[in-house]
This record gives structure tokens, sequence and C-alpha cells, in this order.
């Protein structure tokens, strides 16, 4: 595969495909036209091309896709042939609710730690997992080798706290504080910003109802 | 205003506009070039022009934006200025987190039921509402002029609860479950796939630290 830049929306894309393929997979389905697909899911079979093409193609003309070796692919291409290993910052309701989620560790993201400054939440264990103070956190991640951390605190705390993950060599953050993380480009930072998402979903809503 | 179609792509831009607008406001800055907002917000003062002209503008050439005339507009825009009734169906960690989030209904955005069939949790308190069964939910929303419902169950029942929303009423539904929703052009449907974010994550860590 030539080594270029793919653009965002496509790598946005990519995560769907795999849920399809996955689900196409479970039912038996062996192979699938890029027709059929565009109907399941939604988007142009053009699309589905395009997209496809920025990876070498993967279809056959006249045969279509073949379901597990595109989802195998796929799946190769989102880095899941490998295992990753996640500390969670933060175990209030949603840290537990990313701890407690059984599909993330199905696909080799491994929770090894879970940290919070909260002494009432000190000891209780969370998926097998005993919640730790903030201060072993440093000295936890070069221990256990990590690589991704979940923000799951305030956005008081997240930019400081995020900066000391960066100094420890944490890679990739997934976000969700409500600010933006200023970190160096090396470090990956994807952003599941909740408050947006449901603002995002009150114009739609206002848009549809204004004369209602 | 003109009424015209705006891009999914300037509109889920709004929020973060919102974000450091608010931060702005709360650091009693009274106004803003395009360029100021563009350092601050890493994105180039053109794209800002172009996003604030599909809405008629709101700057003053030589002056730049008012902070707070900019902020309640864009408010406005994002139909904050109403308030909306909110169910949340499935109250888990993720259910509970998003219920206890206080900056939700500052804006607007008000939990009015949490509905559950884990006979567990039955009787207990989020946030001062009691869990109630799913069998309450169909006059519940009738009787509470609910117009958006949080789903935060598991995608084997998501689909068929999401058509007895619509069916009741709902008119736009928050999906926390990790599968489409088939419901009609008029009802809006906001996603929040965990899973892809992870996936679109991993996907840019792997490429960053492929060589290494």
């Amino acid at each position: 595969m030539e080594e270029k830049e793919i653009s965002q929306a496509v790598i946005g894309r990519l995560p769907r495909y795999f849920r399809y393929l996955g689900e196409l997979r479970d039912k038996g389905v062996e192979r699938i036209s890029s027709q059929e697909l565009s109907k399941l899911m939604k988007v142009t079979a053009s699309q589905i091309r395009q997209d496809f093409n920025n990876f070498g193609g993967f279809g056959q003309q006249g045969y279509g896709y073949n379901v597990n070796y595109l989802y195998d692919e796929i799946g190769k291409i989102l880095g899941l042939d490998k295992a990753h290993h996640l500390i969670i910052i933060g175990s209030g309701n949603l840290g537990q609710a990313i701890a407690n989620y059984m599909n993330f560790e199905r696909r080799g993201f491994i929770f090894k730690g879970i940290f919070d400054n909260n002494p009432a939440l000190k000891g209780k264990v969370v998926r097998g997992l005993e919640i730790q103070p903030m201060e072993n956190m440093e000295a936890f991640i070069k221990d256990n080798d990590v690589d991704i951390a979940v923000l799951t605190i305030p956005k008081t705390a997240a930019v400081s706290v995020a900066e000391v993950l960066v100094k420890n060599g944490i890679k990739a953050i997934w976000n969700f504080a409500h600010c933006d993380l200023n970190v160096g480009d090396d470090v990956v930072v994807e952003n599941v910003h909740l408050t947006d998402s449901l603002l995002k979903l009150s114009y739609n809503f206002n848009c549809k109802n204004k004369n209602s």
C-alpha cells in the first residue's frame, strides 16, 4: 500500500464500514457488492469505492467485496491487529461506563488502570481494577507500557493532567473533557465533546420544528 | 436572516464557537477580531468569516466581533433560547453520567424522566428522578411534553425502542447505542458512537507510531 495522507473524513467513516461488515460477517454473509453495501449503509456506492480506493481497493470487478477479507483488512488499517494499553483518568459515571464496556477489550483495548482524586472512590473496584489516587499515575504509565489515556475529568483539570500524561510518554488521548487540549503534534487527540453533540442536535431540532 | 440550507460541517463547528465565546465572555472580553479568534481556536480567519456569513455575518469592519452579542446570537441559532424536555432511556453508568451533567440543564435541556428495565435499578434516584420501568415511558412522553430522548441502551434494544419513541411524538434522539436508527426524515438523530471514536483514535495512533 502506498503511503499517502488519508483525509480525516475518510478515516472517520472507516469505523462505520467496519461495524457493518462485522454485522454482515456475523450473519454469515460472504460477499457484498458496493451497490448492496450502499443501500444498507445509506451512502453512495461511488463514495464507498472512493473511500476504499484510498487503501488500494479491496473489490473485484463482477464479484464485489469478500466480507471477511474486507473486515479483516479494515481492522488492520484501524490498528486492531495490535493490543493497546489504556488508563482512565476520572472514575465518575462516565469513566466507569467506558471501563465496563466489554466491546473495547474485544477489539484489543486493554484497560490497565483507573485513577481518581476523589477520596470517596478510593479502593472501589471498577471492572476488576481498584481505583488509584492520581499520584500513582506517572509511575503506573511507565511500569505498564500504557499508550492511550482516557480523560473523563472536568475541563478545569484536563489541560494540566494532559501535560503530565504526555510528559510520561502517552501517545494518544481520548478526551471527554469539554475543552481542547494543547499537546504536541506527535500526540493523537480524539475529542468526544458531548455538549457540542447535544447542541448540534438542538440546532437541527429547532430548524425542523421552527414553524410548529 | 435568509432561509437557506446550512451544511452539517458548519453546524458541527457552531458549538465550538459558542464554547470559546462563552469562555471569552466569562473572562470579561468584550470584543475580538476574527484574527484573534482564529489564533485562539486554531482555525483560519477566513473559515470563521465564511462560517458566520452563513448566518448573516455578525462582524463589523475595523471592530471585529462583539463577544456578548455573538455568543447570544449563536446561542439562539443553536436553539438555546428555548427550553427542551428530555428523557433518558437506559440508566446504566452512561445514562447516569448524562443525567448528572449540570451543564446541559444550564443550557435549557431539562431532564424530566429516566427509564430502565433492569429491576435492580427500580426506585433508584438519579439527579432527583426516580428510575421508572419502561412500560411507563409512552404515557410519560405525552404527559410531560417531551421532545428529546437520550438512548443509552444496548443496540439490541435501541432500534425497537426508537420506533416506540417516534410513534409517541419524540422529535429528536440523542443516540449512544452502537447502531444506526432508521427513523423518518422528520426526526433528528444525533449519534455518539464511542467505539467509532476510539477506532478513529486507534487509526491515527497507529499511523503515527508505525515505525516506532
